[in-house]
């Protein structure tokens, strides 16, 4: 029924990874950080919200991506801006400023030259 | 020594999540149609060509994207575009194309009404 678009727009408006990567051999990781109950608070606040869905937020688990030494680390997608977050007030600022009303968290996002 | 720059990039080019879902209950899921030999056939290609990490391509695990009536399914971002795959030569074309190139494989994309 539905008719391919030559303008493909985003299935979700925005698509926030959390990196929940575990190492196995015990070294430094985002899951030691956090990692965990930052992406289930972000859940469960967009959740409660109403804003899970298609053309909405999607609140995703990911392996590890790999900018460790930000970590812990989340992305927002299709905007492509990452942040660091070490308690529930940044998460909750991540969830209301930017997932809820696109304005990105200046103070939280990811310096560019962190990478792994 | 880096200065932030006003206007954000995207960290990688090109940001590929794989669905490597695996559901508890046995329900059909990714993981149960070659969705893992998708991403480390994906990977592999990427780092033989030398395209990993910064300013290139990052292929990334991901929990479910729920997209799961197209899957397996993987996201490439920032451009948003959706892919079904079912076998090796799915997982080349979207790397030859889309990766290295940054031409979209049309018939593997996702059509739009395909959610849960």
């Amino acid at each position: 029924m539905n008719q391919s678009t030559p303008e493909p727009t985003s299935y979700y408006e925005r698509h926030i990874f959390f990196c929940l990567n575990e190492r196995k051999n015990g070294e430094d990781c985002c899951a030691q950080h956090k990692a965990q109950e930052g992406f289930e608070r972000c859940k469960l606040q967009i959740k409660e919200a109403g804003l899970s869905g298609k053309g909405h937020v999607r609140v995703n688990k990911a392996g590890c991506l790999d900018r460790c030494a930000a970590g812990p680390v989340a992305v927002v997608y299709p905007e492509a801006v990452w942040y660091t977050f070490v308690d529930a007030a940044d998460i909750d600022e991540i969830v209301e400023s930017h997932l809820k009303n696109g304005k990105v968290v200046d103070r939280l996002v990811v310096p560019d030259h962190l990478g792994r």
